[in-house]
């Protein structure tokens, strides 16, 4: 069977930037990079060479995969730009069923499950990278090229796969919301947030080894009562904090009971 | 003026043990260790050729330093079986005020801001140290002592160390909570934690290099209510993890309008 040798890219975004990027350092060639923004096109179709455009000049002629990477509430329209393909088409969104690509023959999923940033790097190797496809041919061919850039490879339906973006949305982007609390709560005091970096650094470095189970800590933890008052009593200028206070130890000591 | 050249230390807990460890490598000698659990105060003692014995057996003659750090609700029983001395007596709390130590002449404040586990090392130089003292003198030789184990050296008062606890708690405790959940959703649809390991990493990694409302994403940032909606849909057999995706989300969009 034929391995997977052309792609092209739809959406230029951070998500595809980055795939493009592992992909092509493991000698795939980047057949072409089409977005709605121009622009970030043509910025990453310089660097590989590719056949570049908008939204209205997708050409998957000779290619193998497209991979359309644009954002979830945008992704309906972006396909009706898409001509008819033999070629297999994928998504890489954590949220969206396998079944909105319906309307082409050979569909699956290229979902990495990792937050990306504009600027900087990240390991490709260590990501895991969720695939699906109703073919088994199909499977196998995502399943060989994943291997060619991760480690981490694994074969998650639809329905696992929006349970795994919803575990995403606590781990990454909620966390975030308290770190940016914590942010707040020193901003108030003119202390800056550097101090909370390496507590922040540990706590995630700590999962390396414990299940968050058993690196819980914390006054919720050890119920200590007095501490929790102390601390609700200083937040009264931010009823918003406080409830998050509430809700989480409540969260904290309701995780133990039901262990 | 002299400086700190022996320590006592009250208490052999995690706090204790690794700050012992750190003074110890930067050649301050551990004079005696004593403990509620006389086999932790031996353990260590036994490392450090350290006096050592539970609480009815404090020595701290020819000390220039005690430094209580025992859990917090313990403190003020700890302190009452401290014989009465001359040296300078800190605590290592993010909680408690200094005025705790008020029975005794010489008194002042030495907080870690960190996270420690029992038995992984962490690089000491890198974390921040909160010093707090009534007497300038005091404070410049809690100073000295400090720069000896970390290059990150606060004067903070007791009111600013409690709201810096109170971020930790956020940034710390609570976010473990939120990894926590999303290890049980993994777990519901026998998904391994390590799936989701690399985003917790990079979540953590990111704000070496970005501020925390720079680095949040995902779908309240987006106010994509119908990602959102499909989530709550999704928590329907967790209605505790309902409410607190309801609240982050809304945390998220509020602080997006208050900046």
């Amino acid at each position: 069977m034929a391995s997977i040798k052309n792609i092209v890219f739809i959406g230029a975004g951070k998500v595809g930037t980055h795939l493009a990027e592992a992909l092509f350092d493991a000698h795939i060639h980047i057949a072409g990079i089409y977005s709605q923004n121009k622009e970030n096109a043509y910025l990453l179709a310089q660097k590989y060479q590719s056949e570049w455009g908008d939204l209205a000049s997708i050409k998957t002629h000779d290619t193998d995969l497209i991979i359309v990477s644009v954002p979830d509430n945008a992704l309906k329209e972006v396909l009706k730009q898409i001509p008819q393909t033999n070629a297999l088409i994928v998504h890489t969104s954590g949220s969206i069923n396998m079944n909105a690509l319906d309307m082409f023959e050979r569909t699956g999923i290229f979902y990495p499950l990792q937050t990306f940033s504009k600027d900087k790097k990240v390991d490709f190797s260590t990501i895991p990278l969720m695939i699906e496809s109703h073919h088994q041919d199909d499977l196998v061919l995502l399943e060989e090229l994943a291997t060619l850039i991760t480690k981490k490879v694994y074969h998650i339906n639809s329905y696992q796969r929006k349970k795994i973006h919803i575990a995403a949305v606590f781990a990454n982007n909620f966390s975030n919301s308290l770190f940016l609390i914590a942010a707040d709560l020193l901003a108030k005091e003119n202390i800056p947030f550097e101090v909370i970096q390496p507590l922040i650094a540990e706590t995630a470095d700590k999962l390396k080894e414990l299940h968050p189970y058993d690196a819980q800590t914390g006054p919720a933890l050890r119920n200590d009562q007095k501490t929790i008052e102390e601390h609700l009593n200083s937040l009264n200028e931010t009823p918003e904090y406080q409830e998050i206070y509430k809700l989480l130890s409540q969260q904290i000591t309701q995780s133990r009971k039901t262990k």
